[in-house]
């Protein structure tokens, strides 16, 4: 499978790096690929260069990047997520399975990060994204775990879960099929794009968790009666 | 104990009901305890008068129950909890455990519910009952499930969990023994009241389960490395 990641951090080389691991035909896609942004130190990542000299994948701009793959991971700071996926441009999203990672998390009162008051409440970043790609195939997933659980949830033992939301059932299928490939046995389905609301309304559960417990190894399981 | 119930719903009738099952001291109180009030229909919830013949509690007002409490839940609609329980009094709940069980869910664009953006995101409405009232000594508990599993968590069989977050440990710990009472052995401790922050946003993903799985008989667990 193609698969690109707009977003070159901590989260896309987690992903990507796996992807590549598996055989796959993974580019990350960042802004500016220069020789100079590809040798930046990079917060909780590795220089892109050596990102790429690890894996054998490639890095490439935002719009090659889309344009090349058949499944595109939204890996970005989800405040800038809707920014970023419009310089990868619409039409090299139009028809794929775009898998959205982001939380739209802000910052501007230093930590806990909440939620973006314009990508909440009522609404989400995961359709703010389907409605500014209306021909993109938005799948809201593995926002709510670490990037290394994202990719070996055996890294958390016993049961637990991965949420999923999404309009379209095939490319919901594609991203459960990669949650598999990567160990997720137990995955729960949100239904429509507005599920996103309850899966980004995790974030501040999670961080308050791993705030008072120390480690951010920390996923939830769903109990029913 | 003299435990007092702010509020008349679904929530306090169950809470209270459990509570004067064990022998405590129990008082609803609600705005006006007038006869034609108690005959009401409520909402979820039986009419004041039956809920009272039923459990040998009593019905006051928002102050006199207040006044005459150790512990006070503020069981209220959590849009309008901080003028409830200003009319309960500032003064009959200086001193007094005030567990909270309230969420500040907006209606305004239906089902589902989002959470009120004056009390949400850097903000909660455990820690805006606290800012109300300095004196009391505010437990976030019991928010993220439904009434009969607040009171019987067996309901939902295998591990689950209940948050707590407040200032003050020792009003921690009268919460965490009610909890106990109820059969809840798992209980989280979110750290100072800004821990409400988390809890409260647990809404959004516990309606999502509730609206994709069909029953509200649904509790999270946490699971660590």
């Amino acid at each position: 499978m193609r698969i690109g990641m707009i977003g070159g951090g901590g989260v896309a080389q987690t992903l990507g790096a796996a992807l590549a691991a598996q055989g796959q035909d993974v580019v990350i896609g960042i802004r500016n690929p220069s020789p100079e942004e590809l040798a930046k130190p990079r917060a909780q990542a590795v220089p892109l260069a050596e990102w790429r000299a690890r894996t054998g994948a490639k890095v490439a701009s935002f719009a090659e990047t889309a344009a090349g793959a058949e499944v595109i991971f939204n890996v970005t700071q989800g405040q800038h997520s809707v920014a970023a996926l419009h310089a990868a441009g619409a039409k090299n999203l139009a028809g794929k399975v775009l898998i959205d990672v982001a939380n739209p998390l802000d910052f501007s009162a230093g930590m806990p990060p909440f939620l973006d008051r314009a990508l909440s409440g009522p609404t989400s970043l995961g359709e703010a994204i389907q409605a500014a790609f209306p021909e993109a195939r938005v799948v809201k997933a593995f926002n709510t775990i670490a990037a290394a659980v994202m990719v070996n949830p055996g890294l958390i033992p016993g049961a637990h879960d991965l949420f999923l939301s999404g309009n379209d059932a095939e490319a919901k299928a594609v991203a459960a099929g990669i949650a598999r490939s990567f160990g997720w046995t137990s995955l729960v389905d949100l239904g429509d794009i507005t599920g996103a609301r309850a899966q980004e309304a995790v974030l501040p559960i999670w961080v308050r968790l791993w705030m008072t417990g120390g480690s951010p190894m920390i996923n939830l399981k769903v109990v029913r009666a």
